[in-house]
């Protein structure tokens, strides 16, 4: 007998027959002699609702207005677990639903993006002892003086494995709207291929580069824990993608996929002073004004300055040409470009720890189109490139071919 | 400096931009030097909605499905307390919400229709001191094993009633989209006087008999714990309805209000056997099918037979037949005849108690319009007179004329 927890995203529980549809699957796994545990998320666009009603009211600047945005938003998973439990008692399935401060789900005091810091297994053991299903609200939590929190959009993936790691469960499985990991973008390439199994690392870099089957943050707590998840479809009964050691991922491939993003900006500051601590100045009135800056370059130059090129959020943009306009005077740079029509493309394996010709069979691929690239940066098992947003498919559909990701 | 307890229905508390009216409410009570407690509804719509899908996946029918049930439709006012807080915060106003488990509000186990034992004054009473304005949802609370209840429909009046209780708060004002409790209802009656106090017991009457302002048991709770409550508009400025004691309403009116519904149905067994214990034999079967049975009159005959007239409501009409068909074989009646279109029109005032000319009055102008009485009943403030549906308009005129409510 195995412990199962089965985590269902928006989509699957977007009403009561898809809430009946998620039920079915507990079902289907109670009938193989498992036991399960769910976690689920609030109906699909629900929460974009609550959301807005809360931005309506407020600018959301205060810990106090995070903490009322937090009890706002987490009312939709209330709904849904409630609702989950009718429909598996209707089945004749025991279950109850534990709400977060019922469980308790502990967490950090950071409303709006909290983290979860300790779940009270043992009620959640004596609800299974029982013979129950028990059905937990995803993407929340309660502090420790007791408020209601959240942990930031796409939480309920995090909540799912918490729990399955809480729990010590055998799987934890993530019913979603697509069937599991696919090599790229299955809107892009066609041929894209779903991977039957990923490494935990892969998938964070493929999370963390656009990839949105997973938050990013659910694949590092899977990782630390060695939780088995698994990515699948409430909608078909195809298997999913599941997410497991390096060691175990069975086909010895050396490029997993292909992962993008479109939503950066370039800047670049031309004829910077290159002395020592330039980029301290340039990146210390951005890092003041919360803008995350991604990758960034810096190319020496002979006459004594030097040209910095980096990525923002396209949404931080203006806010950055601001922050960067007021410290014209001390940065002394030439000029200022900024180009919104940028996207950033990545090709991301185990095999790029060891095999130094893969990194260069990209910028060949990309060479071959003409595709002129802005900025690279890699890590142990990625590679990033930035280009124009033009050639973002063909360079995704060239690398597929190239890498043979096809199926 | 008084204490007010201000509850907002669902109307007005809709949306953003009715909640920002609301925090205006409370912001203009605050700049009179009062210190002001809320306690909020669902935005209107919400629970019905919530109820919608809970019917749709469940009979309902079990403690355990009960329990879940209030768990989601308890979700709605989540989200009012958390925009309230909100709008109030962005108004310079200190605010935060209490959820039902973090005041408590502690109740029985009824779910569905609880009863709400003990509210724990002190966490409020330090967040006013704090000078802060406590937000509190309504029409909920939580068990002493701490599982999510809801008081049944209306429940939010009594969740403010109670809280002015536990708070000895000087004022409870009650928020509605009406200007406050009128002499009839005005579409009927457009002369119809809006009260400026009314007494409890009156007001008890009133509410249970079809005038929709107020629910009947934060009537009944306001009557016990000397609560002053205020029903009155929050789209409006107008003044709006005092519930008092007896003695204090100060116009020393004989009859306070004409009130009505349309939600029952009459049966009539004709020749039943006129023995001993034969109401108990009728109303038995009812009783067990929970079903409810208001007006009841039984007259006795000469030739051994009786006939026995009862209403019931319309939704439990075709139940209350089968009932009675099956218990033919015990109860010997001749004739079941039903009646769905009837309607209860009923006087209420604390005059009726002293004035025996009040009750002549009735019968009289119901005589002199040709509307034939099919059953009465009386309690010590009231008299409720049974007559056919299209009647009841122009009965309803012709009492509030003849008494003199007009304005």
């Amino acid at each position: 007998m195995a412990l199962i927890v089965q985590k269902f995203g928006g989509t699957s529980v977007a009403g009561p027959e898809r809430i009946r549809n998620a039920a079915m699957r507990v079902k289907s796994e109670l009938d193989k002699g498992n036991q399960v545990a769910v976690v689920l998320s609030a109906m699909s666009g629900v929460t974009d609702e609550l959301v807005g009603h809360a931005r309506e009211l407020s600018s959301l600047k205060t810990p106090e207005a995070l903490a009322e945005y937090d009890t706002v938003v987490a009312s939709g998973e209330q709904v849904t677990v409630g609702l989950l439990a009718l429909a598996l008692q209707e089945m004749g399935i025991k279950s109850r639903s534990f709400l977060s401060w019922q469980v308790k789900i502990k967490t950090d005091e950071t409303h709006g993006k909290a983290r979860i810091e300790e779940i009270d297994a043992h009620i959640i053991e004596e609800s299974l002892a029982r013979g129950e299903v028990p059905v937990i609200p995803g993407f929340q939590g309660v502090t420790a003086e007791g408020r209601v929190t959240t942990l930031g959009r796409g939480g309920s993936d995090t909540s799912g494995v918490a729990l399955a790691a809480a729990l010590k469960a055998d799987r934890c499985d993530i019913y979603t709207d697509v069937e599991g990991v696919y090599t790229t973008d299955p809107r892009i390439v066609t041929k894209a291929r779903k991977l039957n199994k990923i490494a935990y690392e892969e998938m964070l870099e493929m999370a963390s580069l656009g990839a949105k089957v997973l938050q990013t943050r659910s694949v590092e707590m899977a990782m630390k824990y060695k939780v088995r998840v698994q990515v699948l479809s409430s909608f078909t009964d195809a298997p999913g993608t599941l997410l497991v050691d390096e060691e175990e991922v069975m086909e010895r491939r050396l490029i997993t996929g292909i992962a993008y993003t479109k939503t950066d900006a370039r800047i670049t500051l031309a004829g910077v002073a290159d002395r020592p601590g330039i980029a301290a100045s340039v990146f210390g009135p951005l890092a003041d004004a919360e803008i995350n800056v991604d990758m960034i370059v810096q190319n020496v130059s002979a006459d004594g300055t030097t040209d910095i090129t980096f990525t923002v959020a396209k949404t931080d943009l203006a806010r950055a040409e601001d922050c960067l306009k007021k410290a014209q005077a001390e940065l002394k740079y030439k000029k200022m470009i900024t180009d919104p029509n940028v996207a950033k493309v990545s090709v991301v394996g185990v095999g790029l720890k060891s095999h130094a010709g893969l990194a260069q069979k990209m910028f060949q691929t990309l060479a071959e189109k003409n595709i002129n690239i802005l900025v690279i940066s890699t890590s142990e098992i990625k590679i990033s490139v930035l280009i124009a947003e033009e050639y973002m498919e063909l360079a995704i559909r060239s690398l597929h071919t190239a890498y043979g990701l096809e199926g």
